[in-house]
């Protein structure tokens, strides 16, 4: 028997993974990529270009044999170094017992996983070709070669939209009869800034830390890069008294970041330049479903659920997807029909929590960091956490360091917020965080509500 | 000065409408539809074939000289006329005096608002012509001959979008930055059947009334045509234990309609056939935001707010676009930029809040006009409403019969239906409805909220 041909529409970081475990398959892979090869490729200026990687996203190279590769590009992050107007800074663990997300480079992380489809007999790569249309009765592609102007059709046995958040895919699902769709626009956006290495080469600020400027309505953060620099990004809105529009001149970028970001400031000589000459973008929230198409055309990460950076979930939730579909293969012993079926069902929920966790994380990440009754709320779940691991675990971590379903996650963190609500409204929770007292109101209620171990959740 | 040249895309209800409003006001106008001239067409049996006309579609017509020559098409339609299972009718009266809504043929509502437009020398109307693609730079359209073959490309001053829920031009400026777009379907469908005229013409059923057979989780409905038939329709379940899947067979079909549509059944001759000869189709809702791009497109009808068919206000929502845009050209002296934005920005609240009050309003027809204490209360508040027309106007009136705008209605509804949720716990209301008690318990409650008149609401 003919091996089945699979496409892959779109060579970034999912549909590079997505090669790899169909590779892996014994599988015939054909990888179609709007843009030239990132391998040769300059990495564009003001583009995404450093994530934060964490268990999920682990689990997914795991799978591949990719993780101590990436792990070499990888910088470890121990929680947010929070920057207060005044200049002084707090440090928030992510985890109780010092676990990690990494700061990779997303073309340095792109490149790797393409390196290693291309390793794979099956896998072929082919650079430059726009997805134009999809015939869905036949199961072929149109693609237009964007530099040689050439049209070419192909029939596939299996096609993948790994194309992100514009996915021209579902662009095509869209017009299926009871395919549900939306595009959402945050009314804020994001420009990419940059603090540059020392002369030296060493970093300018804490190395292992996720660097936010908490300003209430808007934020800047910055994450480490291999090279000594940081990656800064500007989460701001479009518009209003203090907006993207609101800054117009070349003062007005100064005036603003000195007197709202003044500690930064020092460390962004380039900032004014790098203001005017970065674009400025805009967040959308992606929603569809199903997620597949009879038995042959299936979406994953962006395409399928675009979400909002705010938990550093975008690329994990992504290569979850993979994971997921790697187990369901092997579940339904590579019968496509319930395989793509049991997928749609299994992760749609999921995407949709990831999204809703992702818009709330902005309001935790921009607001709340910087409130101290929020910041005594954490620390006490920290340690309640710590003494009981089977009663409690933050949704922080549930989200990064386990492999709870996101819909759980959410759900399970709602259940815990309520109950931390009641705990915080004590008069004396401020002298009495860690007492016995609290800590037996809180197992009280655990008990009381009949909580499942947060251990028994994961996936 | 050259006259501006305005593209309408799609010759449907609204597009002819905007096409008379437009040459109106001295543009030329060219309309292009995809389809052939409804002119010189049978009308496709089991698509939408009546619909219910109203005030806010009676107003519109009005603007156009077209509200007589409707009117001789139009079907008064006084209520519900409710069949219970048992066969009994009950009648429920849409208004507290006698006001109509309007059965008419959507074919031949169609032809006479196309024949109005092309009796306008400035207006031409090109058919066969499909919207491929549209160039927002130069607010040029590239139009594809369905029957040639043949490919155009012209240039507009300005384009309307009126293409319906399936828009082309939607489609275009669902890739602009920052346009919210969603499509979202019910998990119900329908299937449209006939009843018939009697050999002699006449028709079956009472002629002035909107037929329900309200069963719960779906119903049938019967709307009345000129020639003396009615257009039947069933809003059904896709999947379920009764549902489209659950019918496969002949006998199927017969014993469900017997069993539950049994007084409908004998004016049922051709039921079967129909049945499996007519396609289910499914109901898509429609949002996007904004309904403008720049000073150049706009859409109107069912391509910026495509709803469910169950409030009888799909028609009549698009023709108050045209209606409240012809407002806007005289309120901002044809200034295109300041129009479009204040269409978008007043018009946008008003289609969702009608898409919010169709989708409530299927529970109302399919479930609650079965409810004893429901039309007991629909019966109280018109008792209300005719004695104090300055302090209560039902919800299905301010819709109806008024121009009250929708996101008004809506508010004022939930307002309105709190005050009735207490007045029909009171113990003792089946016996005391109409007494002065409940009356003043009523009053009371309006003139604590210091509730304006709905009169007021008037736009």
């Amino acid at each position: 028997m003919e091996k089945e041909h699979i496409a892959i529409v779109g060579a970034g970081l999912v549909g590079s993974m997505q090669a790899c475990y169909m590779a892996q398959r014994g599988y015939q892979v054909s990888v179609f990529e709007r843009r030239g090869d990132i391998r040769k490729a300059e990495i564009a200026a003001g583009k995404s270009i450093n994530l934060a990687l964490s268990d999920r996203g682990w689990k997914a190279l795991r799978g591949i044999n990719m993780e101590e590769a990436i792990r070499e590009i990888a910088i470890p992050m121990k929680g947010r170094m929070i920057h207060a107007l005044d200049g002084e800074l707090s440090f928030q663990p992510y985890s109780k017992d010092g676990k990690c997300i990494y700061s990779v480079s997303r073309g340095g992380l792109n490149q790797l996983l393409l390196e290693k489809a291309d390793e794979y007999e099956g896998v072929s790569l082919h650079f430059n070709k726009q997805c134009k249309d999809i015939d869905l009765k036949t199961n072929s592609i149109r693609f237009k070669d964007v530099v040689s102007g050439e049209v070419i059709t192909q029939k596939f046995d299996r096609i993948f939209g790994t194309d992100g958040a514009y996915s021209a895919v579902r662009l095509r699902m869209q017009k299926v009869d009871r395919f549900d769709f939306s595009q959402e626009y945050l009314s804020h956006g994001y420009k990419e800034l940059e603090i540059p290495a020392l002369p030296n080469g060493e970093h300018r600020m804490d190395l292992n830390s996720l660097h936010i400027w908490p300003r209430g309505e808007f934020m800047l953060i910055a994450l480490p890069n291999m090279d000594g620099s940081y990656t800064v990004t500007l989460f701001f809105p479009f518009e209003g008294p203090t907006s993207f529009e609101s800054i117009k001149t070349e003062q007005d970028v100064v005036d603003f970041f000195e007197r709202t970001f003044p500690d930064a400031v020092p460390h962004m000589p380039n900032l004014v330049e790098d203001y005017f000459a970065n674009p400025t973008s805009s967040l959308v929230m992606i929603k569809c479903d199903p997620w597949h198409y009879e038995d042959k055309v299936c979406l994953m990460g962006d395409s399928a659920h675009g979400i909002v950076p705010f938990y550093g979930q975008g690329m994990n939730a992504g290569f979850e997807d993979c994971t997921y579909f790697e187990a369901l293969m092997v579940e339904h012993n590579s019968d496509w029909t319930k395989v793509l079926e049991a997928y749609s069902k299994i992760r749609k929920p999921a995407g949709d929590a990831i999204l809703e966790l992702a818009v709330r994380n902005y309001i935790e990440m921009r607001d709340l960091t910087a409130d101290p009754h929020f910041v005594l709320q954490k620390k006490i779940e920290k340690r309640f956490a710590k003494k009981y691991p089977e009663k409690w675990m933050p949704l922080y971590e549930q989200v990064t360091f386990s492999h709870i379903p996101y819909e759980e996650a959410l759900e399970r963190g709602d259940i815990q917020n309520r109950i931390m609500q009641r705990v915080m409204d004590r008069p004396d929770i401020e002298e009495n965080w860690d007492s016995e007292s609290v800590e037996q109101a809180i197992i009280a209620e655990v008990q009381a509500l009949k909580l499942p171990s947060p251990l028994s959740l994961q996936d």
